[in-house]
């Protein structure tokens, strides 16, 4: 799906504004915005430069401050994210359940999409033309860090 | 493999008493160690009680204790955990490459070790009474904060 509309979607504008916010705080770019009912449960960044942390990618930063819900919740939410979810954040959609991802883009970096869908998620593809650039642009500056962030031995 | 010599590994004894302070704090009694070239670089327990966290399962909790390294560490790296990784923590050892994980049981519960597997990931299962003992302890009495850590439905 290639759909301009999503930009007035309210949950992605929160998803891209929350990599802005990275960008801003010399981070890594991604953001992401956890929904249920439509209702925000919260919303997060990649902090792995600010917190020093490599477990907090955009995704998990997002579930991490949504706080703990019942299962059942998860099943009914849906997971924006401004990029392809890594490994690790596939997992913990898988873990919890969580039944359907917004998907910003994933030219600068796909992750294990299919296992998603073998898993039952719905992915939406947005193929965001500003969230794209602002990471492109952050990996371009700042090659070490990104290939940190995905575990990719460059030498 | 089946190898009572292993309560000797001073490393799997790290996960173990991980997993008995986690106990001993009313957590969900899980831990983790992660070595490199025979060096503890990290330990950690499931703190989803401690800290009201979604995201710190015993694995994830060793991951960021043990902090930022390059990519390569991590493909040298050996992570010891009291329990067979769920999907979030699957994903995380596949997102930074670890080769080789050490797991104390999977009777109270059982990842998709296959996925490691099919990744080349070795497994070493230890089958460890005292692990299983106390976590079969902990599930007894608290089922729900037990389903609510694994994302299972219940009702």
């Amino acid at each position: 799906m290639n759909c301009p509309r999503h930009q007035s979607d309210p949950f992605w504008k929160i998803a891209l504004e929350e990599a802005k916010i990275g960008f801003e705080e010399g981070g890594i770019p991604i953001g992401a915005c956890l929904v249920y009912k439509d209702r925000v449960l919260g919303r997060g960044r990649n902090r792995r430069v600010q917190l020093g942390s490599v477990i907090r990618h955009g995704e998990m930063d997002c579930l991490e401050n949504s706080g703990r819900y019942p299962p059942k919740v998860y099943h009914n939410a849906i997971l924006y994210t401004t990029l392809s979810p890594c490994w690790m954040c596939t997992g913990a959609i898988l873990l919890y359940g969580i039944k359907k991802v917004v998907i910003g883009e994933n030219h600068n970096f796909k992750g294990p999409e299919e296992v998603l869908v073998q898993h039952g998620v719905e992915i939406i593809h947005l193929d965001d033309e500003e969230c794209k650039r602002l990471l492109t642009s952050f990996i371009e500056s700042n090659p070490e860090l990104w290939f940190e962030d995905i575990g990719k031995i460059t030498d």
